[in-house]
C-alpha cells in the first residue's frame, strides 16, 4: 500500500507470493485490504467485486495469471495448468472486456517464456507493465477530457462546472486517475471551479460510496444523488456535461457501462447536454458492431437488489428492502448506443463515434 | 380498519374524533397504524410520509379540514381558525396538487355552514365522499387500463404481458385499486397472464417497499428491480407497457411524478414502448400548461438519500450510505413532458395530451 494520498486498489510490497487489494466492499466505512495469494483469491475477488471497474478487473486477472505462475513450482502440469488457470479467471465476470485482454497478455508471456523462474519473472514484469500503462492511460484521458471542461469553464465565464458521472470509474476503478475521473481530478487540480453530482448507483452504491468518497478525499465538491434525479436537473439547467466510464466499448462506439448509464444517456440527449465516455483502448471490444445484441450483460445475485448495506453506528449492516417474499433481478449492465454518444476521451485523445477507427487505425 | 383482505390507508371507526392511518414508513415489514387527532398530526402524516400519494394525500388534508372543525368545539375563532388550518395543511407539501383540491372542497362545506354541529357534519361527510369519489374513479381507471392490458395480450396470443410502474400508485396511494395499479389488478382478476417490473424508487423505496407488498398479497407475479434497470430491459423486448401515476398534470398533459418516472418516458420513447400515466381528474391542474416550468418540485432532507432504512433481522434499522461528509440533494419529483405521454388513463377514459380538453370540456 503506497502512503494515504497516493492509494492504489492493487499493489505488491515486498512480499513476491501474493498481491494485495482495498476491499471496496466496506467503503467508506471500513478501510479493509486482503492478500491475495492464489487464482482462487483472485476470482473471488473479481466476482464478489472486492474489486470492480473495467480496467482494476484486468489488472487484477493479470495477476491472477501471476499468481497461477507462481504455483508452477508445485504443479508440473506446466503450460496446461496455467491455460486452464487462465480460462477460470476470463470467466469470473462476462462484460468488461479488459480482463480477458489484461489476463490473455499475461498468459502468452509466461506461455512464451521457458523455465519456470522465466515465466513467473515475465507474468510479474507484465502485469506490473499493464498497470503501469493504464495509469499512463488515465493520466492522458485526464489532461484531454480537462480541455473539455476548460472549454464549458470559459462559456460559464469560470461559474461552476457541473458534471454527472455514474458509478465509480475513477482510481479506485483503475490504479490512479481514474478514466471518468480523471478529467475531474485534472480541472480540480488546474483551479477550475466544478461540482460534481455522484449518482448513488444502485445495487451496490458505488457512486454514493466509492466516487463520493474519492471526491471528498481530494476536495473536489460533490453532491450525491439518486439514480432517478439525473434528468430533472439535466431539465432545470444544473448538469453541463456527463462523463461516464465503460466496461465494454463496440468498435462502432456504443458503450456497455454500469447499470442506468443508457437512462442518463438517454436525458443528457433529450436536453442538449454533451454526454461524455472516457475510456482507456483497453475497454475497447475490437471485434463487436452492436453492442445491445452482442456485449454480455452480467445477472448478478438478487439478494445485491434486496439487500442494502450501510453503516449503522459504528457496525456495517444488511438490510432488507422489499417484502421477504417479492421476487427480484439484478442486470449489472447496459448498453448505450453510439447514436447517444457525445465522445469517447480516449489516451489518444478525444473522438466520436465515426472518429474511433481514425484514432485506432491499427485496430480495425 | 376493515378486515385483512379489504384494507385502506385511511378510514374512521366509531370514533368521531380521530382519523386512522397505515403508517406506511414501516411497510412492509411492520403493519402499523396511526391515530389523526389534530390538524398537526394530520400535517406530520403527510409531511413525514406515513401517508403518501396525491389521492391519498389529497383525502388526509381532507380529513385534516375535518379535525380543524373538530376543534371549533373549543375555539372560538371559528372560520379564521378553519380557514388559517387550510393553509397549513395545504403548505404541508408542494407538488400534489389533489392537497389543495381536496382540502379546498371541505373547507369551503365548512365556510357555508351554520352553526358548530353543521360544520363539523359537513366537513366529516364531504371528506367522505372525496374518499369515495376516488375509489369510484380508480376502479373506472382499473377498467378503462384494462382495455389496453387485453389489447397487448390479444397481440401477444396470450403470453404475459409485462408491465413496469415506478413508485407506489397503488391502492396504498389511493384508496383502492390505485391509479398505477387498477389495470393491472383487473387484469389480474380477469385471468390475463401478467408480470409486473417493480423500480424500488429510490431514495424512499415506495416501489419495493410498498407496490411489492400490495401486488404480492393480491397474488400478482412481479419482479423487484433497481430504478437503473428500466431502460435496459425495455432494450430487450421485456416490458410491454409502462403505467404509471401522477401527483400533479397540467391541462397540456406533463406530468409530475415520482423523481424518475421522467427517465422511464425517454427510455419507453427510444424503445417504441407505449407510456401511460392512470390518474384521477383531481390529478389535474387545469391552471398549469408547462409542467416543466411551472410544477414545483419538492426537495426533501438530504438524509432520506443519505439513509436507507430496511429490516435487519426483526429490527427496522437505517443504514448510511455515502461517506458522512458528503453533502446529498433530494429532489422529490419530476416532470414529464406530454410529448413522451402515450396516453392519460382517467376515470373518463383513455386520452392523449390533446384529448385531455375533449374530455373534460368543463374544466378547460
Amino acid at each position: 500500500m503506497k502512503d494515504n494520498k497516493n492509494l492504489r486498489p492493487i499493489w505488491q510490497d515486498d512480499d513476491p507470493d501474493s498481491v494485495k487489494i482495498i476491499d471496496q466492499r466496506f467503503l467508506p466505512h471500513q478501510f479493509v485490504t486482503i492478500d491475495l495469494k492464489n487464482v482462487d483469491d483472485a476470482i473471488f475477488a473479481i466476482k464478489e467485486m472486492c474489486v470492480r471497474g473495467a480496467p482494476l478487473i484486468g489488472i487484477t486477472a493479470a495477476y491472477g495469471v501471476y499468481l497461477a505462475a507462481l504455483s508452477l513450482q508445485y504443479n508440473p502440469a506446466g503450460d496446461d495448468f496455467i491455460t486452464g488457470e487462465f480460462l477460470r479467471l476470463k470467466a469470473a465476470r462476462p462484460t468488461a472486456v479488459n480482463l480477458a485482454w489484461a489476463a490473455e497478455r499475461v498468459l502468452n508471456r509466461v506461455l512464451s517464456a521457458t523455465g519456470i523462474q522465466n515465466k513467473i519473472e515475465s507474468a510479474r514484469n507484465e502485469a506490473g507493465k499493464i498497470a503501469e500503462e493504464e495509469v499512463d492511460n488515465c493520466r492522458n484521458i485526464g489532461l484531454h477530457g480537462l480541455e473539455i471542461i476548460e472549454e464549458i469553464s470559459r462559456r460559464k465565464a469560470g461559474r461552476t462546472v457541473n458534471i454527472l458521472t455514474h458509478c465509480n470509474a475513477g482510481w479506485l476503478a483503475c490504479i490512479e486517475y481514474g478514466t471518468a475521473t480523471a478529467p475531474i481530478y485534472a480541472a480540480y487540480d488546474k483551479g477550475l471551479d466544478i461540482h460534481v453530482w455522484v449518482d448513488e448507483t444502485r445495487p451496490l452504491n458505488q457512486g454514493a460510496r466509492l466516487t463520493a468518497w474519492e471526491l471528498g478525499r481530494h476536495g473536489v465538491n460533490h453532491t450525491v444523488i439518486t439514480d432517478n434525479a439525473g434528468g430533472h436537473i439535466m431539465q432545470h439547467g444544473m448538469v453541463d456535461l456527463v462523463i461516464v466510464g465503460s466496461d465494454r466499448t463496440t468498435s462502432t462506439g456504443d458503450v456497455a457501462n454500469k447499470i442506468g448509464t443508457y437512462l442518463k444517456a438517454l436525458a443528457a440527449k433529450d436536453n442538449g447536454i454533451p454526454f461524455y465516455v472516457a475510456l482507456p483502448s483497453s475497454t475497447f471490444d475490437w471485434n463487436l458492431s452492436d453492442g445491445v445484441k452482442e456485449i454480455p450483460i452480467e445477472m448478478r445475485n438478487p439478494d445485491e437488489v434486496r439487500y442494502l448495506q450501510g453503516l449503522d453506528k459504528d457496525a456495517i449492516r444488511s438490510v432488507l428492502i422489499p417484502p421477504a417474499g417479492s421476487r427480484a433481478a439484478n442486470f449489472a449492465f447496459d448498453v448505450t448506443p453510439a447514436r447517444l454518444v457525445t465522445g469517447y476521451i480516449t489516451e489518444r485523445g478525444v473522438c466520436d463515434a465515426a472518429g474511433i477507427r481514425k484514432l485506432f487505425p491499427e485496430k480495425i
